[in-house]
């Protein structure tokens, strides 16, 4: 099965292995059989074996799967050594903390450019990069030819900052505004991240516990 | 059906369905379709219709769900009401983040606490917070007896400050580190982001349409 044809809920489950397998790889593991790895990962050893069969990778019978190998494989499958340059929208608290918390490059990016309407962070250096006025965006993404673009604006801002970079070229987003992209423009690749419905989980999990406990007394 | 039995696939598709039908309180509708909202939200009518039925809120044939009573009741399904007092651990730029761009309230929590190990950042306001020594956690989780923690502290300081949290009374984590929570304290609460692999599982489709540019090339 080539990487194009294995499927989403698989990818989706990836970069979790692959995280995995790097502690392990770090601790100096060798091998690991399907058991463990579900042990330690919350699943079962049938759904491992089965996602990592879609891509080809088989363990072997009674001496598990060859972690470095493994790793290779699906760091190629998700593609972290083809680097992607992407940039910035919206250089506040949570895109200046995007900025510096992540590890783009180990995840197959390369932030290139922040930009900002706002003159008052306009100039300021977040990492190695100078936060830039939106009004540069165009010539930017002209000559530096990024691709996806994280959103860290307000929901209000998106559809139109979206619309605009999209005619500039860009084809995918990180989007951590509540705005939902995917409606509008089907043929460009979304991945949001929705801390508050994050927070509104664990929220629950709360209510039942503290409900139960309260029901208790 | 209780809100206990409500399968955990379905609670977690409610905090999406409670913002999605926000949105259309706040544009005046009143009554949607389960065909409307599926399109919407790109899921499927019988998808949503399912969902819905888990709590007992059936829509009416021709009439669609009304959209005030449906948000209420998954509001009340996911303890939005209930607020339950969390604390935040980690004031570098992940955190404040969190604590300035996270309306925690509209989420069923509250933000009554900021710590930091870092002499050079207690002290500091966030929010409305100043951010205090972890030495003082012990003593205010005593008398303030928050429930929950968000944690913004490097992976190599999450698995000591979880314990010690735990030991001070702490039943459910938001965790923004990498560290794997879960594996350790089954019986904690436990919702992880991992922007890392969010980025990562974007790259996979970066990877996909670059690659397939290249070789149309």
């Amino acid at each position: 099965m080539s990487k194009s044809t294995v499927p989403t809920s698989v990818i989706r489950r990836l970069p979790r292995y692959y995280r995995f397998l790097g502690e392990l790889e770090n601790q100096g593991a060798l091998r690991i059989s399907s058991r463990e790895l579900s042990e330690r990962m919350g699943s079962t050893a049938s759904q491992i074996r089965q996602d990592f069969n879609c891509f080809g990778c088989f363990g072997q019978q009674g001496y598990g799967y060859n972690i470095k190998e493994l790793r290779e494989k699906i760091g190629n499958i998700l593609g972290v050594n083809a680097i992607s340059p992407m940039i910035l929208l919206g250089a506040g608290n949570l895109g200046k903390a995007i900025a510096t918390h992540i590890d783009f490059e180990k995840r197959g990016c390369r932030l290139i450019g922040i930009f900002d309407s706002n003159p008052d962070v306009q100039g300021r250096i977040i990492g190695e990069l100078e936060v830039k006025s939106t009004d540069l965006l165009e010539e930017f993404c002209k000559t530096e030819k990024p691709i996806a673009a994280v959103l860290c604006i307000p929901k209000t801002e998106t559809a139109a900052a979206a619309a605009q970079l999209i005619s500039y070229g860009i084809r995918a987003f990180w989007n951590f505004s509540h705005y939902d992209l995917k409606f509008e423009h089907s043929d460009i690749i979304v991945e949001s991240v929705h801390l508050g419905d994050s927070l509104m989980t664990l929220a629950f999990g709360l209510h039942k516990i503290t409900g139960e406990s309260d029901s208790g007394r």
